[in-house]
């Protein structure tokens, strides 16, 4: 069977950063506590000095997966409006999840709702804690034929 | 901590069974091969006779790892066009993936490209193949405070 991976070039980097300064939200997969399914679900993101970050609440399933299993991925895609979901770019970012204290969840306070100002109504609340993702590696599906396999290094600024 | 999860009633079947009966494209979680991080992908699907279907080409690595373990679960979210993601429906589809052999892709052709015109490219390609989803359950949400949990029974139109 052939590689599909081609080989990362400029374009693939500055397509991948693209996606990812633009997120604004992400499918986020988390491991199951014990067997059975992995969970995907929708979380909110945002691109804050070079580093992916989200708010979640102590009571979503999501955040006792995270807090027992760091282990996760992130689906981020340019919003698809018509013909072939599968034509669009989209990214998987493997990637480790860690909870951060409260005084740096307030410190991001402005800059995460500049990008998510509704999220005013939620961001002081206690059981919303602040998440950062340390970026494992990435595949970038820029189409039908355009799979490349990125490092951390790759997701930076071209 | 107060349980976050509302009690399934017919608009949350209705709005579940739409959503699921709507979509075009889901983010597909799967497990890791051997350890590490769980996978998020994109795949096309379409729900015919009931049933949620996609195509999967043999040489995507979530084709690899669906055929290494069958449980999976799948975000199906409405278009978010604008204002906050997370006040947007969506729900998470835990199921088991099976691949279905030629005979089936062929007879589920026409109800297929109905949903997928440009798919017409490629589902004759001998390395894309049938997959079905049997559900287990799904986690409704249906914005802030509308958290649901349901059974395969809760998914089929009201």
């Amino acid at each position: 069977m052939t590689n599909p991976i081609k080989e990362t070039d400029d374009a693939a980097r500055s397509l991948a950063s693209g996606l990812i300064a633009d997120a604004r939200m992400a499918a986020l997969a988390t491991l199951p506590l014990t067997g059975g399914f992995p969970m995907v679900t929708r979380v909110a993101v945002a691109l804050i000095d070079g580093q992916l970050v989200t708010l979640v609440s102590d009571i979503a399933e999501h955040s006792q997966a995270l807090s027992s299993n760091p282990a996760c991925s992130l689906l981020i895609a340019a919003p698809v409006k018509k013909g072939d979901p599968l034509a669009h770019p989209r990214i998987t970012v493997y990637a480790r999840a860690e909870f951060r204290g409260a005084g740096e969840k307030e410190s991001l306070r402005s800059a995460y709702l500049e990008r998510h100002p509704k999220a005013e109504l939620y961001y002081d609340f206690a059981d919303f804690r602040l998440v950062r993702f340390t970026v494992d590696r990435a595949d970038l599906n820029g189409g039908f034929g355009k799979a490349y396999r990125l490092g951390p290094d790759d997701l930076k600024p071209v």
